[in-house]
């Protein structure tokens, strides 16, 4: 049980599950009519909720994506092992994130709205990027700028070849991807 | 250009010099309300010209985008010279391409559309990534599949970076990009 406050929300409908049933229905919507087809309205309608209710939460699409790729990527694998293996295996676990439904596209359209949003940059910086950037330059002993490049590079190659061909990097290119990010990140800055 | 035929264009408005004033008029519609807020609408009312002239063209957004990026790119700079520099000057290029005015923003946002669109994926694909890549395998002497993972880091790169500063990539940024990659390629297949 969530404890009691003095939230408006219906009975029986804990924040946390209305958010899990918006996100849901957020990448689905998206994987089917893709992120400019994917409106809040259709979002709203696919989650069985009210517009309100989503735009109490979240005041933009920007903002409730952001939030949708949060929960849906959870933390990166960073085990604390060597720089190689942390490097290696964020690099494999965020291709197999940006290859399941609707997750590239969400994460590949959020970033172009934001080319022309400003305050939409700045949730992504914040609530997105930044928790990994820190993540990253704790596990690797990289500075900012370092893990900047590292996280254009892995998620750009990522997302642009979901956009060309429509599917995920296979295997052996991502095993490429990593030998070319490695070989760049073999002696510490 | 196809040479003029039996088309209904007003005289005096050569196609070369209606496509001049729609792309330029695409760009700058892009660069000033997003790539989702640049209708075709919009762009044919910043041309000047009527909506139907432009579908008349471009069956699609989507097609009239991608024409619009492969003027605004033209060739690239593939000297015939060293792997080294043809590798360096390419992504230089593609830097300060996609740091031009709308064409970013434009860049990004048909590959976003492309996720969810096989035929933008195809028009894509052949008229817009193919000549590079084949002048690109040309110059290099580097398959497909290694030039394809080429285009996806320098470009990905890029327009990731766009995307999360809304500003091109700096220069030693775009420094440590051509390293990374050159460091990979610098031994043929």
């Amino acid at each position: 049980m969530t404890p009691a406050t003095t939230s408006a929300r219906p009975p029986g409908r804990p924040r946390a599950g209305i958010d899990a049933t918006v996100f849901a229905a957020t990448l689905s919507t998206v994987h089917e009519l893709g992120y400019a087809g994917a409106t809040m309205d259709r979002i709203a309608a696919a989650a069985g909720v009210a517009k309100t209710t989503i735009y109490r939460r979240w005041p933009s699409k920007g903002a409730l994506i952001a939030d949708c790729l949060v929960d849906a990527l959870g933390p990166a694998p960073l085990k604390d092992t060597s720089r190689e293996e942390n490097i290696s295996s964020a690099i494999r676990w965020a291709a197999a994130k940006i290859g399941e439904p609707g997750l590239g596209a969400a994460f590949a359209g959020v970033f172009v709205d934001a080319v022309s949003d400003p305050a939409l940059r700045e949730i992504l910086s914040t609530r997105l990027q930044d928790p990994y950037r820190i993540a990253l330059q704790d596990a690797l002993g990289e500075p900012e700028n370092r893990v900047l490049l590292f996280i254009d590079v892995v998620v750009g190659t990522l997302l642009h070849r979901m956009g060309m061909t429509g599917e995920p990097m296979v295997d052996a290119d991502v095993t490429a991807l990593v030998e070319m990010v490695l070989r760049h990140f073999a002696d510490p800055a």
